[in-house]
């Protein structure tokens, strides 16, 4: 669907839960240690303003705050229970909540899914409970959560402020160390966190449209183990990020990592590589290591987007700028080409010895002035070809390393960048090597909202997010919907015919519904008689052909003399007929021969490969690849959630590390990528037009700069079930 | 040479210059914003013991010390001069200090080499002064250094003290970021540090060999844009590795980041790939974010070696697990497989929820008892399996976040940690998420010299670096030194030859001198008569032969029917030979046939590439990779400098990505990769042995199941010099 045309249909039932006015605490507890206190202490400390209902068989107050023997007995409607108690108990209290007209519930216990089939069991009677009663449910297996900005804080922390970073964590340690980071490293405040747990109801999806909505939130976080109902989160994401960025941090990028993530939450991992292709098809910021997600989300929360991709860099060390130099290439990014007019600016105001080719290296020029860097940064910014502004070095620690008199020069210089910030369009993005120490000129314009890098490797990842996004938003604007075409009925008859029979299509079935569809599949004729060959010989006029006897008595057909390649025009057609038949009969005096397969000869270029596959948890996917080693060794392949966009087609085949070859080496010329697109969108068209189509692979496709030719087509059906996405809903 | 056989054989001069008995600061100054004060501060803050010498001819005094008009002025004997003064000063200020019996200078000017061609005409002029009168440069262009252990800080750095990192960086922010971040992140000291600038004198190579017998250093850190002398470097470093370790970040990994590094420092930046190869086969820790310096230098500075790639993971939350799983296995690290007593001491601490499969996820247990995290710490280091111990999650936190009494345990957690870091061999590597907080039990692992993670990405660098050093000096203690060969007298001649007439080897040359030397080039004889054919049926006897047409007129030997394939036995021979001719003269009756090339059948099999260059920087160089778009296309190539050990031909051919090839692929076999081991020894043996050899080029080297053959060889001779290494050095 596209993102502009589409709008979140209805206001998501979790605003209700997690901004409730009421919450019950059941298991509070006045032991310090129990999760049943830290929860109390947090919504009294927090100044939460609804009521608040201990529930607690053996206590009549707990921290000044009347307590309640059992859900049932409390006298009031909170909307959201707080469930500290074990696993055991919590399919009889939800449906007590569910009497009480609870509408959702937070279960933190462990011991459901995660460890097993007896866990599994007593999680869907949680479950049972839950729909019967209509509670909904967070967790269970889960860390909690809070919404700041309503001060709800069931966890307690204490070094968390209101702000726009909202989280959705399986792991709660990952919470904690953002929480820290963000205290100690940044100026970032939180919206809400919940702690999905094992998604046995409310799901990833569903958190992420709550944070779409949510009007506190500027950036929704997401540390993923698992998702139960991808292809939906896709859909989801896909709305959201049209409105502001997500950021997702996926584990399970390893073997080894998925097995762990399984025995945590029990979720199925899927592939990574494909994962990640198909959250960027969505807009989704996918960050690869834990240690950049809080300065990304923070970049992508607080910065402008960068129309592209091309950066300028301003250095008081040459070193540093090398080395910023270097990550930008790594990350896809490029070094800006400044104007003429935008270096004779900057040496107006810099040494002669300074480098005005980008990265600007100011050489000492800001050694007694470094207010100077604030006057670079909006020479750059005003150059077209400049798309994002990067300050490296040691703003902020001129007044500590060289002079304290050069404290007000930094702060007229932070001032500068804030008015920068304000005034252009680009983001500004800084790393100072003197963050950790916090100085006065960085508070400042973190009091502004401009994040500090301590790290070069993080701030060149939040350019990269702040250019993709840039750019995904720019054509998710340009884009319009891709017509899909309509299934054709002798077409799906051959599906029908083809599931009655327990069997796939056929291969010249399976050439017939891409050739029918509008893909180039070379035409493939069985002659069988002299009419048969004059009809053959019309058609393919000059075109030289491949002959090949068709006989299930004849494996090795070149041995056999079963083979003629080359072959132009009804005479050698004849002639070559005759020879083949004569050969293969010496060969095998007893072969039943059916007849001769007419094809032309196969186009000379270079093989890919497409596939389908219905993936269990993100639905219809589209692979493109190389063939051979490509796909089976370097595993240097690029996938797409179907259905594509024109765009998403393009951005396959220029992704793949292969695509050199497209592009023509040893002097070939490029292949025919128009062409090549062409052919994958008219895939994902037929996936959309014909539910019974389960996989479908075309390997090889010889492609050139001609065109391409599908030379073998598979195309497997879908089992006993006529409406697929049916079947899929079951399988989860 | 081998590093555990070689030692170093003179004491560096670099001593002297580097804690000198006196300094003479040379344009030292009372201006605050001067690098003259700066030094003056510094020598006078920390206390420096040894004579100060202020040299400015309109002071008496600065900073209370006795200044002097100028160097010859000077009554005492400075070891070293400190140079402030403008790049133009520079070459009649090293005179007078030679005058003056100084020993070293420092020179902090810039522009030099680094801007062009007039500031390297002053750079030789510097450097004739300094060569006549004996004194050795440090720069120019150059931050300064320190020497913490003698209280020489000629930065007037007020946040670093004294330590085991030494530390040479060409970017002077970069010395900065690592002191702030040693600061605030770290509990990390620092011996020496130099900025050895556009090294127009002392070089890299210089400085590690000090840092390498320095006493008071740990671990040599090297943030390097380019090496002048890099085979110099090499040789230092294997002898220095097998001491200590050794880090170096090297920038210029992409084509931006040369060209920012080689306007900052003029220094050739060479291809990145092949330096960070060379590096490693000197046992050089090489990293490759610019934030992972400090953490990797201080683990390998503090921490036990690894013996192998076996990690035991201990983690307090599964998420966090999951990360560590990920990262892991990313860099080649394995998840060590716990034995059954390992797993049975776990259960029998921990809640019957955890997961005592590695990753251990104490899922609980420590909450109310986090010292237990040690306990676990003890029982997994004392299992066989596990060659690392890596904690994972919020140690140091607990009586921040669940209970202040938990503090007591949390140090006693803290205490049994750093007994067990004693009476362990294998490293504890420690990632928590309060790091930021410092906590009271992380202070205590700090103050007992166990390094504190903040990112399990970096966390998981430096268990990869202890891990390959541990493995790194494993092997060269294994290993003997590779033979090496005599120059044959005959082959030596060809060369001579082909440089008198000023061309390079002919292809049946380049054969000649593998085969003499034992590699396996398949036999090619051009048979011109009847006498020749009979000789050639009688050596090649039942192999099937390709026999080709040698005519300088037949370009196309296939259309001219020049060429016939699977010919067995001299009667076919003669046929083929007849056949060949007939066919030939049809083609072109005044072709000039010179005879028929007769060689064994090509061996069918995978294409590799060996090629050795003599790189400007390193030397003779051998590189490896399979044919085709492996080299072209994907660039995956290892490179090792000549001579190869045992050891380093095998991990080139197990480090290229397309090594599964190698492995077979499609049900084939694995190639002979022992053959190809003794082929990349012998190509090294080679090239040691004629430094007439210049470049050499092996494409393709077909390699199956039964070995290789070398089909195609060319050599390029070196022109001019007869010795080779005296060329090289003149290019410096």
């Amino acid at each position: 669907m596209n993102p502009i045309e589409g709008h979140l249909p209805t206001r998501s039932p979790l605003h209700d839960i997690l901004a409730p006015g009421g919450i019950a605490v059941v298991g509070a507890s006045a032991d310090p240690t129990k999760r049943g206190y830290k929860a109390m202490v947090g919504l009294i400390k927090d100044g939460y303003r609804g009521e608040i209902y201990p529930v607690n068989p053996k206590a009549d107050m707990i921290l000044g705050v009347k307590a309640w023997p059992s859900v049932t007995a409390i006298p009031g409607n909170p909307a959201l229970a707080l469930i500290c108690t074990p696993a055991a108990t919590v399919p009889g209290l939800i449906a007590e909540c569910g009497r009480r007209g609870i509408k959702g519930a937070v279960i933190l216990a462990s011991g459901f899914a995660e460890i097993g089939e007896e866990g599994a069991a007593l999680e869907r009677e949680m479950m049972e409970k839950a729909r019967a009663h209509g509670v909904r449910i967070i967790g269970p297996n889960t860390s909690g959560l809070f919404n700041l900005h309503h001060r709800i804080n069931l966890l307690s922390l204490d070094n968390v402020k209101p702000g726009g970073v909202g989280i959705i964590s399986q792991s709660g340690n990952m919470l904690l160390s953002l929480a820290l980071e963000a205290q100690y490293n940044g100026n970032v405040g939180f919206s809400t966190y919940v702690g999905p747990g094992n998604q046995s109801d409310i799901g990833f999806n569903d958190y992420l449209r709550y944070l779409g909505e949510d009007e506190n939130t500027r950036v929704a976080t997401l540390y993923v183990e698992g998702f139960r109902d991808g292809r939906k989160f896709l859909d989801v994401a896909r709305e959201v990020t049209a409105m502001k960025p997500v950021v997702v941090y996926k584990s399970g990028s390893t073997e080894a990592g998925q097995k762990a993530a399984s025995s945590h939450t029990g979720a199925l991992a899927g592939s990574y590589a494909m994962t990640v292709d198909l959250l960027k098809q969505a807009g989704v910021s996918v960050v690869q290591h834990s240690d950049e997600i809080l300065p990304v989300a923070e970049g992508l929360g607080l910065l402008q987007k960068a129309r592209g991709k091309r950066v300028a860099v301003i250095s008081d060390g040459g070193g540093q700028a090398t080395i910023a130099s270097d990550r930008l290439a790594e990350a896809g990014l490029e070094l800006a080409e400044l104007s003429e007019s935008t270096r004779q600016q900057l040496r107006d105001v810099l040494f002669p010895q300074a480098s005005t080719v980008n990265p600007v290296d100011v050489a000492g020029s800001t050694d007694a002035n470094p207010s100077l860097l604030a006057t670079c940064m909006e020479i750059v910014a005003a150059d077209d070809n400049v798309d994002s502004v990067f300050l490296v070095g040691m703003f902020g620690g001129y007044s500590i390393r060289f002079a304290e008199s050069l404290l007000g020069d930094e702060m007229r210089g932070a001032e500068a960048m804030v008015d920068l910030s304000k005034s252009t369009t680009k983001p500004l993005v800084i790393y100072s090597l003197y963050t950790p120490i916090k100085p006065p000129a960085l508070r400042r314009l973190h009091e502004a909202g401009l994040p500090i890098y301590a790290s070069i490797e993080h701030a060149v990842r939040v350019l990269a997010a702040l250019g993709e996004r840039g750019q995904y938003l720019a054509q998710v604007e340009r884009q319009s919907r891709e017509r899909s075409v309509e299934p054709v009925p002798e077409l799906t008859a051959l599906f029908r015919e083809a599931q009655a029979d327990g069997r796939d299509l056929f291969e010249y079935e399976a050439k017939r519904l891409l050739r029918d569809h509008g893909i180039e599949v070379p035409l493939e004729l069985v002659v069988r008689n002299e009419a048969e060959l004059a009809e053959a010989a019309g058609q393919f006029g000059e075109t030289p052909l491949a002959m090949k006897v068709v006989s299930k008595d004849i494996l090795h057909k070149s041995d056999a003399g079963g083979v003629k390649l080359n072959v132009v025009g009804e005479a050698a057609m004849r002639e070559a007929r005759d020879a083949i038949l004569a050969s293969c009969l010496a060969y095998d005096a007893d072969a039943e021969i059916e007849g001769i397969l007419v094809t032309p000869m196969a186009k000379k270029g270079v093989e890919v490969i497409l596939g389908v596959i219905r993936d269990p948890i993100f639905g219809p996917v589209l692979m493109f690849g190389l063939g051979g080693i490509f796909v089976e060794i370097l595993e240097d392949v690029a996938f797409r959630a179907i259905p594509l966009s024109r765009r998403d087609a393009e951005e396959m085949v220029d992704q793949i590390k292969a695509r050199k070859i497209l592009d023509g080496v040893r002097g070939e010329k490029a292949v025919d990528k128009a062409a090549l697109v062409d052919l994958l969108l008219k895939v994902s068209r037929i996936v959309e037009a014909y539910p019974e189509l389960s996989e479908l692979d075309l390997n090889p496709v010889i492609v050139n700069a001609d065109g391409y030719a599908v030379v073998d087509a598979r195309v497997i059906v879908e089992r006993g079930h006529s409406d697929n996405t049916s079947a899929d809903k079951e399988a989860h």
